[in-house]
């Protein structure tokens, strides 16, 4: 796969409908770091980026596109879809609950809440592709989806990035992709996930994606049950920490006490891996690390 | 006054003490603006800029500093203090509210929460300056007050602004004064007060500073009643609105719905301007807001 012209291109196609998201060197906890508030994305998270070079990508059916989410995808691909002109439909598990379901629901996008789980929403969407033609938009496995995730690195390189290694959450491994498609050993990337939801960790002792529990704190937008095969492909031999719930909440508290930055754990997961010392920088080692999302719940305005 | 040398000084006595804030370029309520993100400064507010100068501008006693605040101005000034090494007592008012307490609190200062208004801390912050000879810290209308927080929008020109004009909010003084220092004529500045706290356009109406009631959603961040002398000699003649809090609680929301950024009512006064249609820009006018606080009550982690 040619990762860099896939890249490149993506970042042409989605000029102009995704956000670039600021960046900023800050103390945080102590750690002199760079980060990039990725948070600040459309939707509140990166997941718009794919979403748009998905959508701009292909001939999106006249019956639009559907996806199943519990949160993040669901917004990204609904408005990425609104903004294109595309109908959109997102079913959703009711135990996503208030917060994300008024995110999907503000992205202007038809917004089904399904009761149940997560599964029951999949069906759903599935029943809807196939009765009307519409398009499924996958969350994180999909070559479209990862280059425009890594979209958020290299616009970062441009963006004056000095770091040796930038730490990035994972959940089903479309972020992670694209940083590891996108900097291909240039730079050392370090992938941090949940102790409850630990799909990478599982798949690299396994030798390959295998199914697992997921739970926690992040486990709405981290908690996919099984890693991604692009993602996998491309983490081969990486470097991967994980950290407790109780260390993700202390990194969301740091966020937001000490740069007024409110994200969801999930958002702040990456930086839990550094704050923890999960991963434990060389002497002199330049780290940076990446928030990827602020859709919390409850909404503080909500 | 000098102020071009004056601010040049602050900065780069500050340097290293107080952040350097991310600017973005956003659409906001439609509207294509530049931004910075000031409400990201240490402490939550810019008054950190200004009581880092202070500080480091003088000889402080051994007694140290005394402040009189119901928030921002307490917090910057008790945590400039406390890296600075000096004892600092800040006296709150119990209205002030438990959010802004904990953030003067974690500031490093001794906190003394005086039960009643602000007159009332402030009459025990003088009290406490007679007995112990610790120096009082104004919140705005002091040269090196005022120079710090011109340091903000000297940072702002070397991070790339290209707007024609600035909207920025007024409560004392401190931080208009500061944009009107920094940019004497070279940008457009336009100041943006509540409806409910005028200290500013009271002033232009009447040809000098004169006490005004405070009230509404920002006024324990802009509810100065009066105008400092040192704003008010920079500001004749300059474009001021008034925004009602309705638009300064929209703007809020906007921040947060389409940016991700929670800032406190006053924090979104500035963009309120815009959003409100309160400032009209020109056809081809480019515009950027100062978002200058964030310490919102409830604090959505407290």
């Amino acid at each position: 796969m040619d990762w860099q012209g896939e890249i490149a291109a993506a970042r042409s196609r989605i000029r102009g409908h995704a956000r670039v998201t600021p960046v900023a060197r800050l103390t945080l906890g102590g750690h002199d770091i760079e980060v990039k508030l990725e948070q600040m994305q459309l939707t509140g998270s990166f997941k718009a980026r794919g979403a748009f070079n998905t959508l701009l990508s292909v001939d999106v059916p006249a019956a639009g596109v559907v996806a199943a989410s519990g949160g993040n995808h669901g917004a990204a691909v609904g408005f990425a879809a609104a903004a294109l002109g595309h109908p959109a439909h997102i079913f959703v598990p009711e135990v996503a609950g208030p917060a994300k379901i008024a995110v999907i629901e503000r992205s202007g996008a038809t917004c089904h809440v399904v009761p149940g789980l997560y599964a029951d929403a999949l069906e759903a969407a599935r029943a809807h592709e196939a009765e009307t033609g519409a398009m499924q938009v996958h969350a994180y496995d999909a070559v479209p989806t990862v280059a425009g995730q890594g979209t958020c690195f290299a616009e970062w390189d441009a963006q004056g990035l000095e770091a040796d290694t930038v730490l990035v959450a994972v959940g089903g491994g479309g972020l992670i992709a694209g940083a590891l498609a996108h900097w291909a050993g240039r730079r050392k990337v370090v992938a941090v996930e949940p102790r409850l939801s630990r799909a990478l960790h599982a798949a690299l002792e396994a030798g390959e994606p295998v199914d697992v529990p997921v739970s926690g704190v992040g486990a709405n937008a981290l908690g996919a049950k099984r890693i991604g095969s692009i993602a996998f492909e491309l983490a081969r031999g990486m470097e991967a920490v994980v950290v407790e719930d109780a260390a993700i909440l202390e990194a969301q508290r740091v966020l937001w006490q000490e740069a007024r930055q409110l994200v969801e754990p999930a958002g702040a997961c990456a930086l839990a891996g550094l704050l923890s010392g999960a991963y434990r920088p060389a002497p002199g080692e330049r780290v940076a690390v990446l928030v990827c999302g602020a859709n919390p719940a409850p909404d503080p305005l909500g």
